[in-house]
């Protein structure tokens, strides 16, 4: 059983001559990096330590290794897994100074960028050379935590999640040792894919500082078009069959009833409350309107009435505005709560089944919830309401959510599609991959972290 | 230094008896499973044996691994890169009878295969359900051995290559121990991404014996553009404008002048020659048109000349005969002689200038060569005619690849886009990955494969 580790008077002197005495104890210091977007409770570290450059990353890993210390990547601490806990104590090593687009190369469509890049700023920056970067997480997260987590978004079903957009990384092992794995090009067959591998691995093999990813060219036109359902099984068939048409959507959301009903009180709304989808189109205006009229009659063949499209820009914001605050207005239809979010993902042919069966088990509890998701993909969300004054619904909220997730995993899906393992998802894992995939993740964690500095309780019990 | 291994009398009866009896050392079986389409000299295996299921190869691994004999694995041997060749003798472990397709579910667009399957046949039955599989490297290569590879081919610009369209691995691991990676979903994000890490490992992590492949649905329409350029350069180029543009084009090939007259000569046809970019477009009948479209004024642009496009069927394999006709015109056009492949991917901006040096490098060489590639994604190869005869040819070939695959990784670029690295490209996958990322891919080899005992001489040195 592992203790938490607290840094002596010495260490932090050392640790802090590494990085020009930018570490810090003070308590609110410790108290920002001892929380996340999560329902777990806080965890401070003993210190934070802010990094400037891949070189002091290496020298402060390199101490910590030797020193059996603890080290656990922040950035912007919008996790909902609880990545950035220090369950363990020791560091807490914040890389959102590390915010330096480095190079933007629009005849490559790439960019090269710092880990404590946020995506946000990353778009309004290169948005001027005509380009954007697909991956949209709801949170204005860093690139580097992106890169950690695997994190995916709307566009995913278009443009792919981080495990397509990274091509290339500069990462420091445990003993401090700097590597670059893949390459800027767009195909590589070289060696293993230490890119892919490190992607995903929730800094637990090693700590990312900086990362090329692929961007695209700003589409020569946008067209947006919602339909509403009778029933939340409609509108998931008339996804499903959306997607088997072909049709290059570039997003197609879904959400239900309550999502809608939560946006018209939060935004003063007045729109249909029924189970809802969402679709985006990328490409040039005849194309975007011929792809409106295909999903169009596909909707109609599903029940869907009430189809709008357009493709002016302010109306297609509008039409997408209940999507972008379903998140929020869920929680503020329920002052003072929170919101736990599930992440399954089902393949396409179990997913009208599996939203069924998340919608019946989460009826059956005294919890609100909404359902929404990335169904083009076969991956949605509930949001599950609860008090963090009542600390002892949590055990029920899980319990909740691992009974759902077990009837996920035993229909062939996953318990996380982008959000991660984290701490909160360890038994799933164990249950979705079985024991022989979890003895190759940990004898990798091994050769790679032998001594198991960085971030501890994440992945693996 | 390893030494090459001969199975025992003894051995020969005990693996035969884990298999039936299906075991042969039988001198012209031996012959066949020691070569592949790569130009090293043949190594024969010590024994081959041919397995039924994934449970018989776990059988013989836990056997091989505790008798430290090496195990390569066989599926087509179309490899360009002596992945297949037992340099330490040993076994050949043939899978090409594990060919049955489990599983086809349009409703998800995936399928489930054997390792064995071939993807020519997998495409031919999964027709009926209006669906195909899109990676097509030039050779009707096992499932298996793409995974293997990381395999990639024409349609790579808009379908992905293997990397994207594995979605789920059966694989034995050195021990025997039988492990499932992945999952049947569009998205993952739970634990390190074993299967990418499998995918394109050459058969030195483990043994795959079933994949889940993503599929498509076959486009309403397909159709096909070319055009011909007055220099390589603005070929290349007029290439980099249609991927920036944001068309969705499905294929993007590039056919220098040598290639054109070779096809000619081979095919009895007139085509004008000249370097010429070959394209092909999926969707409706309206958008292939407009795709179309948008390239003839980009290509014209670039000095694009006699440009034809069709949406007929006849006429659209017609037009695409010189590309997949390109490789064996080529050989037959020096008769009794063989090619060598390279298969260089840099950035798109560094592109025309990599070609022009291949061009270049080639030229001041008494070899005939020429050049054709997949330019969307960067990645192309030249053929280069030698001597099977005059085996002092290959040094000075490889002198001359290594020189030019210098100067590709010098300005970014990889010495593999698609082939893999099997015995010849370790030099220069060291000179490209660094020490750090090599230690790193070793010590996972060393992590699941403790005895060294798949494939070795491959990847690592």
């Amino acid at each position: 059983m592992r203790t938490r580790i607290e840094l002596t008077t010495d260490q932090i002197a050392a640790l802090g001559a590494l990085v020009d005495g930018r570490i810090s104890t003070n308590d609110s210091v410790l108290d920002l990096h001892g929380r996340d977007e999560s329902a777990f409770p806080p965890v401070k570290p003993s210190a934070v330590i802010t990094v400037h450059t891949t070189q002091e990353v290496s020298d402060v890993l390199k101490y910590c290794n030797s020193h059996d210390i603890p080290v656990v990547a922040f950035g912007a601490g919008t996790s909902l897994e609880g990545h950035v806990l220090p369950l363990f104590g020791g560091i807490s090593l914040d890389l959102s100074a590390m915010d330096k687009i480095l190079e933007i190369s629009p005849d490559d469509l790439t960019v090269r960028v710092q880990a404590g890049v946020k995506r946000m700023a990353l778009n309004k920056k290169i948005s001027s050379d005509g380009l954007f970067f697909s991956v949209d997480p709801g949170a204005d997260a860093t690139i580097g935590g992106m890169t950690s987590t695997g994190a995916a978004g709307t566009t995913t079903v278009r443009y792919g999640s981080m495990r397509e957009n990274v091509l290339k990384l500069t990462a420091v092992l445990a003993d401090g040792t700097i590597i670059e794995t893949g390459r800027e090009t767009r195909k590589l067959s070289a060696g293993y894919d230490l890119t892919r591998l490190i992607v995903g691995s929730e800094g637990t093999l090693a700590i990312v500082t900086e990362i090329t990813l692929r961007v695209f060219g700003i589409p020569e036109k946008m067209a947006a078009a919602v339909s509403r359902f009778p029933t939340l099984a409609d509108g998931v068939q008339a996804a499903i069959a959306v997607v088997r048409s072909g049709v290059a959507i570039a997003r197609c959301e879904f959400l239900d009833a309550q999502c809608i009903k939560n946006v018209n009180a939060h935004d003063g709304l007045n729109l249909e409350e029924a189970p809802t989808l969402l679709f985006e189109f990328h490409g040039s205006p005849r194309s975007v309107e011929e792809d409106a009229h295909v999903v169009q009659e596909i909707a109609a063949e599903f029940g869907g009435t009430n189809f709008e499209w357009t493709s002016e820009e302010g109306a297609r914001r509008k039409l997408w505005q209940a999507r972008h605050n379903a998140y929020w207005a869920g929680i503020s239809a329920h002052p003072g709560k929170r919101a736990i979010s599930t992440d399954a993902a089902v393949p396409l042919s179990k997913l009208a089944e599996a939203v069924a069966l998340t919608e019946k088990i989460l009826s059956q509890s005294a919890f609100p919830f909404s359902i929404l998701g990335h169904v083009a993909d076969g991956n949605f969300h509930a949001f599950i309401i609860t008090d963090p004054n009542k600390p002892e619904e949590l055990p029920a909220v899980r319990d909740l959510t691992h009974h759902m997730t077990d009837a996920i995993i035993d229909m062939g899906g996953t318990c996380t599609g982008e959000h991660g393992i984290g701490a909160g998802k360890i038994s799933s894992l164990e249950k979705e991959a079985g024991p022989g995939s979890m003895a190759v993740m940990l004898s990798i964690k091994k050769a790679l972290d032998p001594k198991g500095i960085l971030n501890p309780g994440k992945i693996f019990a």
